[in-house]
């Protein structure tokens, strides 16, 4: 494992008195085991599933290259139908791994159908879609554990209908269905209709989900080496067996969120140093919000727990928000991610020999640019005294980013663990849903729509 | 102009006490007055040139026109290279009127040529741009005032010398400098070299450009009316001329802000729901973060003013930040973006009849369930004294985009204004660029590089 994480620009070492101390670190040591403790106890069991995904799916890596392979020769496109937890991880690991121009690039260049996840319901994006790929050379991941989710089935809804005008009977061969293995509305819908399926087991969350057919059937459908995908996250587990903060990666970047968060920093930033790594901080950021943004701890006790994560992308964003990293308030931990070595690189050529703020760069490559543009905004971050840690994978390759979701969903627990809340459940959305339902008449939400309707109407006053 | 913004849920009447009063808004009225009148007197002048925007382009305008519709026959890509506000307004009113997947479309329905921003220096990228376009029929917009952005100076050299090889002389009809009339390199190379150019006014900052040749001359390539862009913004310039917090919507948004700040919430979400308007949140996050987020205040007292953006999606992030939002700290405002309507629908067909958990939506239309999840998440969110208002566009076309962009940025400069620092100016990120001249070793550097090499190195303690 090549990934390293260097927390330096967390401590006083570096940023002085508004650094963590040694003494801090220390005090959070029992904390920081017992959270450990605590995770491991749970390992595979109640929502923890999940720990358990890099290990027990020999069996399902089978069927899904097996069914990957038959796609990638029947079909020319492939499209997920997923929001959240469905679509977020299949984004990021796509993003990660493949040309960052894929659908755009000759079928014979790319080697697979193209690929396409919806994650939403607006109408001119699905619209969209339908101009640029014939359905019936399309196969639909339909993703979601409970077969309830609005925005998922209203495009289930849609397609299935398409693809049965279109093809009749054969439209079945066009969906696979990714879903609970017993419960919910998608899997009884695929035994009628016949669909393949896949399972997202019981006990893994949506949000933890990347590492579970959820996320290895699209990434098997566009090439990727999903058996070292799931090699990378067993070789993050095993580091983060350990029980100690100075051994254990996820442990000590909890740790130091944890402490940055008593400390009122109530924004953690994820800045990858490369555009393959933009979507990891999106996925990244269901991950961290949903599961540490709760209302009550375990005991029930009000305590708007939760950090604000912010998406930013190294270099493009020094141009837009590190101003305020550098001279706002003291209110983040920025996370940059930075790459041992891309996959390839350019050289700048000679010119502008009259221009001594341009030439300087002249027969350096663009990865030392990228390289040393990461070195001289953290070092100046860091003598302004903002908090910072970086997280290094030596290369871009299905077993690093296994292993870095692995590390980040690691992160998750313990900090879900140290703060004593619920990291898995998502209490929050349910209001929303059920107003949903209400504008939409649904039955049994009548009392819901007449709280609605009871609500103060707006006033014309705030309207400009 | 049909834009209506609409601030109830900022208020107790909405919020309770969690919400902001009449008596509140009444006390800062002669701070919003105060603001409006410097804002006012400052037109045009200073840095504030992007005022005249929407009224003293009726010439360049013309030429633009004349420039795209012979780029549109004679290429196939139009590349702009540019990072910051050179790219993020190209990007966001591109994404906003254009098609989802233009790229992909076929020429005869794209209608122009194919459109990319390359707004970061990464070489995967960079060479997966040269797989999928070829340079011999392609225009490269190079866009930067100082004509010393390292990162679009490093593109402009990789590309002339590609395109010199490949074509010789005729390699400058590929190339379209947009930079400073007068001052920097570009414009000289622009001279020397014979490139067609156009001109970034001295008194428009990056960040407040994208109504000048910076955004109009890509817009007008892919076909969007860049006249009625400026004529939204010239009625929304309009309706901004009240110095009135009730009638000015720009004001009382500011105002509302300003208060928010000062409450503690350090947390500026936008959230729009509409697949197209994306990346207005992106090209609002360097407005907001860059231009509020400073250290000193005018009299130079120390002040770390500044609100962290936070980009989100509609109904995409309801299943990912939203959880946070609903339960998490009370530190954060949500700005919603509302549509009236959509440019295309699709209705949700008949099916899934044992399931009413589905069933329920059939008959209903895309644009309805968006429409509805907006409402139901915003009164949600509400209900649970979480702060929010919405921007409402009557439809998403060029005249509303224009209204918006100018609306931010009136918002923008009166925040500014009441916050008294200089919203124009950005010295954070002066101390990254030269710790970068420093590391590549650049001549008048070697004091930076002395002192990052006696700064502290790296303690092996902290690494894992």
């Amino acid at each position: 494992m090549s990934i390293t994480v260097n927390y330096n620009n967390m401590m006083t070492y570096a940023l002085g008195e508004r650094g963590i101390s040694d003494a801090q670190l220390k005090e959070h040591e029992i904390l920081a085991q017992s959270a450990h403790f605590q995770v491991e106890a749970g390992r595979g069991r109640g929502m923890q599933g999940w720990m358990d995904s890099p290990y027990d799916q020999a069996e399902v890596v089978k069927t899904i290259k097996a069914t990957a392979s038959r796609i990638k020769k029947k079909f020319d496109n492939f499209v997920v139908l997923g929001i959240g937890g469905s679509a977020l991880g299949p984004i990021a690991v796509f993003t990660a791994l493949k040309h960052y121009y894929y659908n755009e690039l000759p079928k014979k260049l790319r080697k697979g159908p193209r690929f396409y996840v919806v994650d939403n319901v607006d109408p001119d994006r699905l619209n969209a879609l339908f101009d640029v790929i014939n359905v019936e050379k399309t196969v639909f991941n339909v993703i979601t554990k409970s077969g309830a989710t609005s925005e998922t089935m209203s495009q289930y809804l849609i397609i299935i209908d398409m693809l049965k005008q279109k093809l009749g009977d054969k439209a079945r061969e066009h969906i696979i269905a990714t879903t609970s293995e017993n419960k919910g509305n998608l899997i009884k819908l695929a035994q009628q209709e016949g669909f393949e399926t896949f399972t997202i087991p019981g006990r893994v969350g949506g949000r933890f989900s990347e590492l579970s057919p959820v996320g290895l059937l699209p990434a098997a459908v566009v090439g990727i080496d999903i058996s070292r995908m799931l090699k990378g996250a067993r070789d993050m587990d095993r580091k983060c067996r350990s029980r100690y903060i100075s051994k254990n990666p996820a442990l000590a970047l909890a740790t130091l969120q944890y402490i940055s968060m008593k400390q009122g920093k109530n924004i953690s930033v994820m800045m990858p140093y490369a555009d393959s790594l933009k979507y990891i901080a999106d996925w990244y950021a269901q991950l961290w919000a949903e599961s540490l943004g709760k209302e009550v701890d375990k005991h029930g006790n009000i305590v708007n727990a939760g950090q604000t994560p912010v998406k930013a992308l190294g270099v493009t964003d020094q141009h837009s928000q590190v101003q305020l990293y550098n001279e706002g308030p003291y209110d983040k931990v920025i996370t940059f991610i930075e790459v041992g070595s891309f996959r390839s690189d350019i050289v700048i050529p000679e010119g502008c020999e009259d221009f001594p703020d341009v030439h300087f760069l002249c027969g350096h490559t663009l990865s030392e640019l990228m390289t040393n543009e990461l070195h001289a905004t953290r070092y100046n971050l860091t003598r302004r005294g903002r908090a910072n840690y970086t997280i290094c994978l030596d290369a871009i390759d299905a077993y690093h980013i296994g292993g870095l979701l692995y590390l980040l969903q690691m992160q998750t627990a313990y900090t879900g663990a140290m703060l004593n809340i619920d990291t898995y459940n998502q209490p929050g959305v349910e209001g929303g849903k059920d107003a949903a339902y209400a504008l939409f008449g649904r039955q049994g939400y009548e009392d819901k729509a007449e709280e609605m309707r009871s609500f103060k109407a707006d006033s014309e006053k705030y309207i400009i």
